[in-house]
């Protein structure tokens, strides 16, 4: 029965992409302005009544940091945490009750590059000597290794770190293998593809915030380091490396393919040439 | 001055890891109980001025989603986020303000595999019809697919995947082929790689939640099909089979290795035999 109070009538959560994820029939709000928390909710809820009602199924909401305020009344209508970076959090809520929830998987896999930058004719590799991280203070020669950012190809990654903690500027070659950990920071799977390059510059300049040294070093001599042949996954890394210079063994190499909705292109690495 | 108030004497964060990731002298905080924000905030400053004194860098709290009300507490405290899964939400501090910020990046990838079971003898390989997704409703038969979770080796992911959709069993055989692609979910970036199997069971039975059909279809007639001879990256993958039928190409084979820590093992995929 209508007691007479003040008819609240809810504003509705501007939308920035209806389609945001196709197959999900999926609804996309990006926050901007700060909002009062109360105001949220009653916009929050009208707006999804009207989703429904369209036939959306999924409704995601991205906080930038400075509305955290808005995360816990968000959470009190139902929604659950999808993922987020440094200065934002994408929160997601399944509308229908009768279809079981197909929203799809957070990312679960950081992904490494180990650049072995080699020179055929005199055999020696870019190795480096760590300042920070799990090597520092072992005198461990390793390979110059870094992170694969988001949006970045694994070719130009390796390249890119090469050239950031040595100096040296390298032709991408082969993918010679990739390695798969588990549990390597919290809960999330590492992947980290061993990259041989050809170099086209020789003169060192280290980066002095990561590395303490780098050099030229003759392969056999990477390898007959204690912890490299008394730790499995380097060994047998250092003789998949060693092998490809006896031309024993091969990797794959990247080929651009264009996607057919758009000119992004992806790159495939298959063993293009035969052995 | 002392103004005779009370003294709030902030109890401390109970830490659940010290060394949490090694490298970053950090400490991990897992909050469980619900806590007043007031008491919380307390609690926190009083635990970081601790931490300080210890020589900690960098300071990590992991909340559940029903302990919600502490984001903005913890944001308002300096914190950032640092990542996201459905249940609960991580964020980071870097304490010292002399020196730059390593906290290793949040997970940027995710991962899918693509069956490729082919039964070599008859030439058949395993299709499937999906009822929801990109596909659905086109026509299209494909090779079974699906996401690597966490934790997840990639070959074991092929095998289950395959099961899942179409109730055969298989045998890992080798990875043939893998593709980059950027933005292919918000912002993050998806590894797919194209996995032989090699089936031990020829009866299907589909699931039904995902799967409208599945059966044996000679190579030629999935590589004729409209959709993969006009998408690039389609018909690589299928040409990348196919050659791989007529052994002018071969994949990388898994190799169990041991961390030297600990019982846990990782695959090295690479090239172990030659064509």
């Amino acid at each position: 029965m209508w007691d007479g109070g003040e008819i609240v009538q809810a504003q509705l959560l501007k939308v920035d992409n209806e389609e945001a994820y196709d197959p999900y029939d999926s609804v996309l709000v990006k926050m901007k302005e700060p909002m009062n928390p109360n105001a949220f909710i009653a916009a929050l809820r009208a707006s999804i009544s009207q989703w429904r009602q369209k036939g959306k199924k999924c409704v995601w909401i991205e906080l930038p940091i400075n509305l955290s305020n808005l995360v816990h009344p968000a959470v009190e209508q139902g929604f659950r945490y999808h993922h987020a970076e440094s200065d934002y959090l994408v929160l997601v809520n399944w509308i229908p009750r009768d279809i079981p929830s197909i929203i799809p998987a957070n990312a679960s896999h950081t992904v490494g590059i180990g650049a072995f930058v080699v020179n055929n004719e005199r055999k020696v590799v870019l190795v480096v000597l760590e300042k920070s991280g799990e090597f520092r203070g072992s005198g461990l020669w390793k390979f110059p290794t870094g992170s694969v950012d988001e949006g970045e190809d694994l070719c130009a990654a390796a390249i890119r770190e090469v050239q950031e903690e040595t100096g040296i500027d390298t032709e991408f070659g082969e993918i010679l293998a990739f390695r798969q950990a588990h549990k390597s920071f919290f809960t999330k799977t590492d992947l980290f593809f061993v990259c041989m390059l050809i170099p086209k510059s020789f003169n060192i300049k280290t980066q002095e915030m990561e590395i303490e040294a780098a050099k030229w070093m003759p392969i056999e001599d990477y390898a007959e380091q204690t912890f490299v042949k008394e730790n499995q996954q380097y060994n047998l890394i250092a003789k998949i490396c060693i092998e490809r210079l006896n031309e024993q063994t091969i990797g794959f190499t990247p080929e651009a393919v264009t996607r057919k909705s758009g000119g992004m292109t992806n790159f495939v690495y298959y063993l293009k040439s035969r052995v």
